[in-house]
């Protein structure tokens, strides 16, 4: 059987292009034991993959120039030569970004798309929810008043951070790339007010204003300048929960220093790096609660689905020009 | 009776120079019900002062121009007008850069110069000693065979977090800025190895070499191209203990952006914060544990001292051009 599938060209210098990808025909093998063949349905596209584009040690596996590209997957079962696993059954998993695909059956775990959509198992019950609910109650542990500030707030981490946040009794307020997305966190996310940093004229004095009280939480996924201006704002003994700096990935120099490093020092900060897989032990109660909260209506969600599997490089470039609200996936047909 | 003392002239833009600072004399009134009339013998001087001068919020009160300057003293009690302290005395406090002043009793506390030399009060008893103490006992944590490097780390504090580190158990790295200082590290204090930043080809490199199996914990207190050097080699899940930022005091750009962030966020750093006040209530305990490890001979220490009253400015600013080693004091006379 015959499949196409994405290849990682080559590493790129600063922002991507769509030649940084191309595709290729490949003959799929008979099934072994174990063996699922499986149908990509949604295919999820994450800012930290511009991190596996290079030849650095990172969390993740660097991509190899060359070599298939893959990533968080939701595939319908077509045929599988094991038992617990049956033809119609969606599974979820590290997977190729193809038409077809053969995983075998320990490497994914069967998910329930009659109880959510299956793009939830890739976003906020996925890496991205997970990460937002880590990183809200583990380390920027709002208590009731508390004002916590979201970078990236209408993305897909950003979006449930925000929300858990506010479930946690935390005055919310959100800064995103669009007066469409500000306002969509105001009026349908329960964000307090909602700052859009592309128009605003002073971004720091904006926040200052916003946040009299000093800023005590700050969950930031986009680094930079709009992480400075916050830091200006911190009050003394909050926490950063540093989640991804976006701002950042495709920066080709290396600045040295920082003002957030003053702030830091003189206020007492606690700033903390993490990846999701730090909590790999408490991922069940994890997907537990946000499915409960999803359930009583706590936390609302959204997506963005770009439609058309040969739209995946559109789709992941787009991440970097703010293109989605909430989660990004890429339905395959 | 007259005195003189030192008033804080004008703030700084960049390095201060000696003009900061110029000396008036008082008459000093007669001493009412609880007041003593002290004679300070011991003055410190602190990088932290630098950020006094300046006309922003942070944990100290900023100095105002035109009025005296005021810091860390251990003083000879002269005359008392409370009944728990008598002449001949010594007590610490906050005081005046001056040759008498009069204080109110509640604002002092009496110390023991025949346990201790009386400049240990200002050093590794008091804030730089506590500092260091809590710095790592509370953020860096360093268990057996960690590794933990000290920025700073012949000066005050860096001297004593270095060994509190290596009672701990860590393998100690340390950096300075002379070869005098390094050799005192390796050869008196217990460093297995010190780098010389200022004649370091790489010094990025050479704490790569140094520490081949990763940082596990860096007690920073100079921030800037040092601390970008030390965060390249820094280990999954390492902590910083950001306890001052020396390089930076006169800066008078604002970097924006830094190195340091990527690092942390892929790393899953833990940053924080820190000033000593962080730690009041623990104060008796951090003082009684570095008595215990001075007294067993676990714990060393050195001072600069300085002779003469008039010579606080020169000793000063010593301090951001690396004069000394260990606590930075003078004495009066």
């Amino acid at each position: 059987m015959k499949a196409t599938r994405y290849i990682f060209v080559k590493r790129p210098y600063g922002l991507p292009d769509r030649d940084v990808f191309s595709t290729e025909e490949v003959n799929l093998n008979d099934l072994k034991k174990d063996e699922l063949l499986l149908k990509p349905v949604y295919i999820s596209v994450d800012p930290y993959m511009r991190g596996r584009m290079n030849d650095t040690k990172s969390y993740a596996a660097s991509w190899v120039p060359g070599q298939p590209v893959s990533g968080g997957v939701v595939a319908l079962v077509t045929e599988s030569m094991n038992s617990n696993i049956k033809p119609g059954d969606y599974v979820t998993g590290q997977l190729e970004w193809a038409t077809y695909c053969i995983a075998n059956s320990k490497n994914v775990i069967k998910v329930d798309v009659n109880r959510f959509p299956p793009g939830y198992y890739l976003g906020i019950l996925g890496m991205p929810g997970l990460t937002a609910y880590f990183g809200i109650t583990d380390i920027c542990k709002p208590v009731n008043g508390d004002t916590v500030v979201v970078s990236g707030a209408a993305g897909a981490v950003g979006l449930v951070a925000g929300q858990a946040a506010r479930i946690m009794g935390a005055r919310v307020i959100g800064i995103a790339g669009s007066d469409e997305k500000c306002r969509m966190l105001e009026t349908e996310y329960g964000f307090e007010k909602a700052v859009n940093y592309k128009t605003s004229k002073n971004i720091r004095k904006e926040i200052a204003k916003i946040c009299p009280q000093g800023v005590n939480a700050y969950f930031d996924n986009v680094g930079g300048e709009i992480t400075d201006a916050v830091a200006a704002s911190l009050a003394p003994h909050s926490r950063i929960a540093l989640c991804g700096q976006i701002s950042q990935y495709n920066s080709t120099r290396m600045p040295a220093g920082s003002f957030i490093m003053s702030i830091i020092l003189t206020r007492s900060v606690l700033l903390k790096g993490f990846i999701v897989n730090d909590y790999a032990s408490r991922f069940p109660e994890g997907r537990e609660k946000l499915s409960e909260w999803l359930e009583k209506g706590q936390l609302k969600y959204t997506e963005t689905i770009i439609e058309g599997f040969g739209r995946l490089p559109e789709a992941f470039l787009g991440l970097f020009s703010g293109l989605n609200k909430g989660k990004m996936l890429v339905k395959t047909e």
